[in-house]
């Protein structure tokens, strides 16, 4: 059955591609198989990560990037990681639902995440559709989170290009900005960029950039600042063209070489991980180990030397 | 030094349990020796996880929280998880400022972790910060995280009693919370309930628990869901009740054992990932594993294949 949907896949069959990603998504052991089999067709796309806070406009701004990337005919996928979160969750939702008017274009595959289920699981399944869409063809694939959240923060992280975007009258964003996602930016984007504050918001940012001239200078690539007003349109073609010029700066420089072992690390890094906890998962229930657990709740022996344990008797592994 | 810092610490002395913390924060051999040392001192503490959006006023609502809790004389901990984010970062470190007043009061101890770090060391750090709270003697341990993100959500799941906060007029939000943080919540809380459409969300939980009459029933606690205006104090001592209330039916029921284990579960699974993530990632240079994830990034080999050397080669464990 897989091979004859990786066959399909190849063929760019959109619904080959769904059921794919479904599977990776859920069984460890076909997501093992089907990434295996697929590898070597992949490595085409580029992948353009999308952050931000939630009400920023990101949805909004990926359906305008969506069609102007569309107009050089470029095949385009987008992997939407939803929020485990109530509050973002439904906002994103509605914005999905619009997006998917682009359904009925072959050149378009949206695909959303769940965050549930286990720890790291998320990064290794948004890993593996990211390659599903790569070998079904697609030439650029958007990555979108939520600027929030270890993990998702992670996973945007590995991307060839890093969009974030922002709006203005966020408050102390932008002091916040360089303790956090400033460094993994390639980008900045201020969306509503009609609002009166606007202007002070790029003005900021600028500041903010200036401060770290010299880094710049030895990375060779400063990012630039955008501003947009996703709803009528304005500022996505030079948001496409800020992207494609990173895109060429990675390459002439080498650096794209970089990125991309950094993420074969970070790839190899969750698949291990994934691999040992669900490892460890299955055998919490084995008596010996479930025991072991119990006396960690009693109080009698503690959660690093039980583990010590349990890695041993599970996996073979001393600490 | 380590000892010195815990026979301090057990004596309550706050610069003692500050020192520590940073300790497990950033060395995980100290972090180790020091779990193992403490670990019999701990237990005691109830831990209260409190979720919810950016901007639902959770810092506010815990600052009046913490009053209410010193009325009783109990020794209050608090471990704020910063998100990465530069957005919801602003507000919360100007909440936190504001929560800083009780630093002179030696009853009660206020910690912000950050996000930022390897996969997976948040969750540990957390656990690892809320045992030395607990053995410095804090009776109730409020961890406080934004609702979004996946490793933020699994560090308040394994909180004794989860608490979700959610204010009116966050649009779809209640739709939403079915598919998400419901399953997690023990107690909801609608803050900003002084705002016209709160009887209308307080209203829209109703149905939605409604729905789960027979789940409910099971369990035997159903959510109560309580209204409060946090800038007041409006429905503050209702929420400190209800928390108790909820303790109450934890011990009485016996279920407080299966929350309990369930922990532990989680802590051990936690501490053997981040110990084997740590492990590979320093292999990461050696000359076999560095060429291999080259291969990687040049399409050679599949990261699952490279994976499975890899890990039999830096941890012995077969795939």
């Amino acid at each position: 059955m897989i091979d004859e949907l990786i066959d399909r896949l190849l063929k760019g069959d959109k619904r080959a591609a769904a059921r794919l990603i479904t599977l990776v998504e859920n069984d460890e052991e076909k997501a093992k198989e089907i990434i295996k089999k697929i590898y070597k067709f992949t490595g085409n796309a580029y992948v353009v990560g999308i952050t931000g806070p939630p009400g920023a406009g990101k949805s909004t701004l990926l359906d305008k990037l969506i069609k102007e990337v569309r107009k050089e005919g470029k095949v385009v996928g987008v992997v939407a990681i939803d929020p485990t979160s109530p509050f973002t969750g439904g906002a994103l939702l509605g914005d999905r639902i619009r997006m998917q008017k682009h359904s009925t274009d072959p050149g378009v595959f949206i695909r959303s995440m769940a965050t549930r289920g286990s720890l790291g699981g998320l990064a290794k399944a948004t890993n593996d559709a990211i390659k599903v869409l790569d070998a079904y063809g697609c030439d650029v694939i958007f990555v979108e989170t939520v600027g929030v959240g270890q993990i998702e923060v992670d996973i945007v992280k590995t991307a060839d290009t890093v969009v974030l975007i922002t709006v203005p009258g966020l408050g102390d964003d932008i002091q916040a900005i360089k303790a956090g996602l400033m460094e993994i930016a390639d980008i900045f984007v201020v969306n509503k960029g009609d609002k009166e504050d606007a202007d002070r918001t790029l003005f900021e940012l600028e500041l903010m950039l200036d401060l770290e001239k010299e880094k710049w200078k030895q990375r060779g690539w400063r990012p630039p600042i955008i501003k947009t007003v996703a709803l009528t349109n304005k500022g996505i073609s030079e948001l496409w063209r800020a992207i494609m010029e990173h895109k060429a700066f990675l390459d002439e420089s080498g650096k794209i070489k970089e990125k991309r072992r950094f993420k074969a690390e970070e790839e190899v890094k969750t698949i291990i991980s994934d691999f040992i906890t669900s490892k460890v998962g299955k055998k919490l229930r084995d008596n010996e180990v479930y025991e072991l657990i119990g006396k960690i709740a009693e109080r009698e022996i503690d959660p690093y030397s039980a583990a010590e344990v349990i890695m041993e008797k599970t996996l073979g592994v001393k600490a």
